[in-house]
């Protein structure tokens, strides 16, 4: 395992592409996750996801934070009440407690790499109340409507 | 601090190039450094390096591993006693106490991701006996010659 190659665009050598989540227990679209490091003698994972064009991450927030380098296409971030374009390279930090969203663009991936503690709490869900304070915001509704 | 856009290549907003290492510390050539994530609620970060063409890293080891990702040009990398081609998005695992050096293409940067825990030990350089072993293996004393 010490050099797994690149096999095409997103695709490692000895590397699964896996369920983002269980299917039904949150709501997403069209992504797709692969560990690409995960050894208990580092104490962070590096992953992979893909989101295919027009899909998205869940809408959810959690105490652990999120280093994110955009690696394949382009996209937009939700991060608290803000909406940023996002493409090739750029880093999102994501805080603790911030609701955030990653969407493809409508006609291109969205691949990125997200470091993350090994030992984490669960992400959360908006409830209802949550959503609609966050939907408050016109262009917050908008990136949430797709 | 929340999205920091890429500028150029290998280049961020709010970034800093920095040292690779103090200047005669040890033996480089033409490399640099940026730490795209630290932060400590974070036990790891993510440094970005960038290899001119015909640059190293130095040649060393530790307990601590590397988990490296390619992102821009070509280079070889020397892990243990085996030499490797890498390019863009290879990934490459360093072991602890892995004897390691990467070397840009000499006509090509090399570009890299690497993550690494917080809290780590420093780098040991080899003893000239410890080279002398290494440099029996042509492959590598070709390697180490550049």
């Amino acid at each position: 395992m010490t050099v797994r190659r690149r096999i095409g665009e997103g695709r490692w050598e000895r590397t699964d592409t896996l369920a983002y989540k269980e299917e039904g227990s949150a709501p997403f679209k069209a992504i797709t996750r692969q560990i690409l490091f995960d050894d208990p003698r580092l104490q962070c994972q590096l992953r992979y996801f893909e989101i295919a064009p027009g899909g998205y991450s869940t809408l959810e927030r959690h105490e652990h934070m999120h280093a994110v380098m955009i690696v394949r296409g382009r996209g937009r971030c939700l991060l608290g009440d803000a909406v940023h374009e996002v493409e090739l390279h750029d880093l999102v930090t994501i805080a603790p407690l911030t609701w955030h969203q990653l969407r493809a663009a409508p006609d291109e991936p969205l691949g990125f790499l997200c470091m993350v503690n090994n030992e984490r709490d669960r992400p959360q869900l908006p409830t209802p109340e949550q959503l609609a304070e966050l939907r408050r915001n016109p262009a917050v509704a908008a990136f949430l409507d797709g």
